[in-house]
């Protein structure tokens, strides 16, 4: 591609997942030269940082490529220069998960980190972060490709397209998860499978299913309606109704488990509450373990234990596309772009997930092959689109009464009173993260 | 307009409602000057066709205008050569409403005569007769215009937009009801009174209102968030919440109460279920009463009680309308059209509820003054209009995958088992009215 | 409106159209009471705009009307505090206007001051002092409506939409005019008769035809196919061919006929300026002729020779808009406002031509009774808009690509070799008054 | 794909390109493993298919390739079970292309077989003769693609989307022109060059160029204003003009100089017809001589003569477009599709020339990375894609009104008095070809 040498930056690079990315270059290494690589952290993720930070050195030295790594806080240095800029961060960590999973349950509400109120805490959050970051790109790296992939990743790629002029793809690994399900029912190898996935991120369908070019997806449905295991690891694996998928002839994303079955979804998260805490809290536990075995100076591998951990495929679908990127290698992959049209009914500016060329010049969408969203569909994506516009917009301005009107039309919140007492209780225990809100 | 008698039709004659409509065209007599007049009905409400018809004969004798009456239940008489074909019509009458409004509650669901699975249950029901009506005036009468106030007003007419050639245009007394209210906070003469309404039937919102050519929008919003008084008769008078109004800058419809206050109006449906049953049993009490009222041989006006019935300015609206267009006026009024691209983020042919300039051309809508619809209503305008395109393709092919898919997206149902449930007992229940779906 | 003084700013007030705009305000003064009325102008215009001035003192004395009347080279005195701003200027006087002419059929080129190359050199003149009004608008009038006069019309009401936040209504005198033939054709009154006129400014067809409510199209087009004495005053009054106007299903507008009968209209024009010079020649002399009338201090009404010259019922036009915006007069005119949708194969951003609804919000358009576009006009008003939109960016700029690439399309002109030879001939002959090229 | 034998039909099958055909299926063989190839005539074409079937089965046989070859003329045989049917016929043969060339020069228009008045008479000749085809496959193999490489092809191929069902790819080889001339003005491979084609067939301009993933596009803009011999073989290689394309910043296809540069082309048009005659008696020479040539029964594969024939590239296009369906390649190429929205300024179902995603599923178009058309080219496509529709209309229906408006709005001809000209005599001469014209 150019001349300067090849450089990525991870920010969140202290995360528990980045021995998945170090593989990821790793195997990656011949197609995609990477020779600086940054991982960068804040000073609160210091020590975490150190001790994956370590790990990924021996990993890349058992692997003997020459890859120069690097560990740091200074993000300036981390993303100056660089081709490619990861963002894998969780703005209040942890902890603050937990309270985007508990508020909304208080109220009767799905209490979920990426859908529902639960995410729209971890947007308000990220936005201002991110697009720090952006500024950064702009003046030190403006021909780099932002590759987000922190959630909620279609409202955080949104408000980098609206708020800034760096190039961006969000990520998410739902779109191979779905595949590599598909492949599995057809028992046929993931390279096999055409299909066509439509919406938004994490409120999505896939249709026009192909395996070796014949159109099977009438068949695939219907498996998919009586199979078992075909949720991602996060989210309940109940089955979504007599009948409901052949009617509507498209596989749903596992996350709209919270909208279709939103009553068996909520009683379910509500009993888990009482019994084992949030989500966020057993993850705090698997990520404990992991840095415990990150430390052993012994491991110079990704320990299988990671696969446990929930976002499987990420990293190879980060790796993926930066490398199909820089080699120009006009593949298809399903990630987060503008939608400039692509789905007519929702707005120009707005982020989509779609089937996309990945190529030098970034991701460009393929028109859909399956026409128009079907008003079976269209009308959820179009009501949860103006919810995440709403939330960009709050995001950025920190204004309360966008805040307000978003919530208060999402399918997993909604009405007026409702979102009001949600909001407060948001923004009351998110004050830290929110400088927007409180100026 | 045209050489022959100025003829009108009206489906549904026997309705308790007719004797404002005889008011209404005694009144416009001079600018619209009705030779015949037909009001025709099934054999099931030839007894109350008779009582109204015999008032409404009274009435125009006592007015001393030449209208002739004719009242029949042959509905090819009453069509042929109209030039304006009026449909009031209850498919199933109000037994059957008691059910739409029942059923949902069992599951703990709005239960609602126009929205939500009771409206869900009325379209598919008066979908094949409105239809039939179509058909006939096709042949009887194809340059007639079919002025429809069945509800739910927006679906039937998208039901005849899409499936017929003859000229619609769906009304409602929101539009004229809410000019009133505005006037009453502005203490002004509603004629002085500016306001853009936009959306669809009975999901609507009123923006950039001017009282004398001067915007009053922020002012008028502000006490629409107060006074009380201010829903339409059958939906109760709850306010909107803190500031949510002035944070929308719109004034929703009463309807929308349904939507943002959902949780309060559900418990209040279901308590007033237990105690003076469904609103179907009290408007039967008094129709009785009405009825009985009409008998009275020495009645010659429309009586002052009817006006407490609820549909209050239907019959002024339904008059002025073709009043209007007779006349070519060249008047605004908020009626419902074909959308034809004045909401961008719609289907081109589905239903919307907008201003439009009222000619011998029938309806032609105004661009929206106001720019596109924003996030705030947009997204619950879209997913509740899905609702609509599914409810009409159910309603005419009698399919049940469009039915349950139409139910799981609606915002007052949602969900697949739920919607699943709600429809199997909707259909259990109407069956004798939806042939389209038991062939 | 409100309370301040009503008060109008004329800018190119010394202009020999401005009796009939002191004739309409008399007129109009009992719906429209004008209390100041600016008429400015610039140096170069002085003694013009005393005579022109000197004469509507006469006038509005002689009426006894209570207008306090202004004259002043001062701009931004008449625009402080003004209601509505009216541009009638024409940049470089009838000599411009001689060049305008001349240019285009030196290279074989219709010679227009509107369409064509001509127009291009009119606009681009222009645009940089309409601009210059806007910005002082924008700081002493910021509500003031614009509303232009001033040729192209079209594009100079685009330029002032795209790069100013002032209202502007474009307006011309070809509607009132075809709607006047009509009439005429018809042998009725103006007031009877419907019609809807769509496209952009001087390129527009004239469809769906009305008369008392009735259509008339196929009707009048055919008459329009074959009588006489129907094209404005300035435009030869060629035939339209065999049978055209009929296939065609609508009346094009006068200014069409150097489109479709560009080599007869070329030819007549080539020999008219061997014979008789330029049409700027043969105004300057009625101009002469009208101020040395205008100086007859016993003049005291608009002289009936001003009606020879040419801009009919421009001033009715303009006086009639801004007293049914003053009024909130809800009729229909037809203007030239944004685009918005209301012809969908054009940009949002776009200056169309079509139906409005007058009221104090200023022109709201009518959606398009007669459907999209057509194929038959589409394409030309398509192109010619392309045309403008590169002007106006030409114009804005001083951008000669922009410029070459506008004259390249315009099917008038048409191919980059006679694009760039009258390109620069054009800036070369107009280089004072085009600051923006000659930085 | 499927296990029926693979089955080609070759309509106009007697070409003398078919030659270039049998060497790409011979080349192609291993991955679109060909079994039965039908090549089919009419019974005036029985001569040439009788020589060139020959000299293919000659090539077949020395290749050593299993492919089974049959001469027929009885069409449906051929077509029954295709799984792709490629069209390459010339209704009315060389004559009418002669009579094409010659008509609009008489008239002082461009006389081009492909665009203009010329390009029309084709169309309306080939239009009924590609919808019996359709026809006849709807019946015979109703899941074939149908691959259309008649001109002029977007036409064509709109033709066929607008009234079948059948799915059909219209072919070009000036995209695979284009992509060569930058490779080698690159010094590059073609595999290592992206670029964007966008427009309509015969109507497109090149933009995006990346050499090896990077952006060469003002390079390569300016060596192609300067460079020669970069004209396809038919079309005179005159230059762009000083600095016209660099303004553009694009590259427009070689027939662009017909609208560009008209009056030049025009006049050598005009000259050559004086010297040597039409193009079309050019290529009868050709032709007798190639035919001559095949007859050779010791020449067994494709004579280098063929390539001096002009339509370079085709054969090679074609067979890279069935062979990458059939094996679901998912690679790149540009070919003729229904718009779908792909170019949002022109109609969703007319067809456009755009890249595209050669699949089993058929071509999915890229959407348009290089963002909405700019107004520079925007204009041209839409008035030509105004013309192409009202084309398809006379074509399809026979209507004289839809014909004369189709050549009074195109550049290449224009007016309502030269378009009735130029058609009247178009329809007298191609009688026998215009049965839809003529009923």
């Amino acid at each position: 591609m150019n001349p300067k040498p090849l450089k990525v930056a991870v920010i969140g690079g202290g995360s528990s997942y980045t021995p998945e990315l170090i593989e990821g270059f790793i195997k990656n290494y011949e197609q995609f030269p990477l020779q600086e690589l940054y991982l960068v952290d804040i000073e609160a993720g210091r020590e975490k940082l150190q001790i994956v930070g370590e790990l990924a050195r021996r990993m890349i030295e058992n692997a003997g490529v020459p890859i120069r790594l690097h560990l740091t806080l200074d993000r300036r240095e981390a993303i100056s220069g660089a081709s490619f800029v990861l963002t894998q961060i969780r703005v209040g960590g942890l902890d603050a998960r937990a309270v985007d999973e508990r508020i909304p349950l208080q109220y009767g509400c799905i209490g979920q980190e990426t859908t529902g109120a639960g995410g729209f805490a971890k947007a308000i959050r990220t936005i201002p972060v991110i697009l720090d970051i952006c500024k950064e790109m702009e003046e030190l790296a403006p021909e780099a490709f932002l590759i987000n992939f922190t959630n909620p990743a279609g409202i955080i790629t949104e408000a980098v397209l609206k708020h800034s002029s760096i190039r961006t793809i969000g990520l998410c690994n739902l779109p191979i998860h779905t595949k590599m399900q598909i492949a599995q029912l057809a028992e046929t190898d993931p390279a096999n499978v055409d299909m066509e996935m439509v919406g938004i991120n994490h409120l999505n369908w896939t249709r026009n299913i192909r395996i070796n070019g014949v159109d099977r997806t009438e068949d695939i449905v219907r498996m998919f309606d009586n199979a078992s295991g075909l949720s991602v690891k996060n989210i309940p694996d109940y089955k979504w109704g007599d009948g409901f998928l052949a009617s509507l002839g498209m596989i749903p994303c596992s996350y709209l488990r919270y909208y279709y079955l939103k009553d068996k979804m909520l009683k379910e998260q509500q009993e888990a509450l009482k019994v084992k805490g949030t989500r966020a809290d057993a993850v705090k536990k698997v990520e404990a373990e992991l840095f415990e075995l990150y430390k052993d100076p012994e491991l110079k591998v990704k320990p299988a234990q990671l696969e446990q951990r929930g976002g499987a495929y990420y990293s190879e679908a980060a790796v993926d596309l930066i490398t199909s990127i820089y080699n120009n290698a006009r593949n298809i992959q399903v990630v987060n772009v503008r939608n400039n049209g692509v789905i007519p009914c929702l707005g120009e500016d707005v982020s989509v997930e779609v089937r996309c060329i990945i190529s030098s010049e970034g991701a460009t969408p393929m028109m859909l092959s399956g026409g128009p969203l079907p008003a079976e569909i269209r009308g959820l994506i179009q009501v949860v689109k103006a919810y995440e516009e709403l939330t960009v917009e709050a995001g950025v301005n920190g204004d309360y009464g966008s805040a307000l009107q978003a919530l208060a039309i999402h399918p997993l919140v909604g009405g007026s009173s409702l979102a009001k007492a949600v909001l407060d209780q948001i923004l009351a225990e998110n004050k830290p993260y929110l400088p927007q809100f409180f100026k």
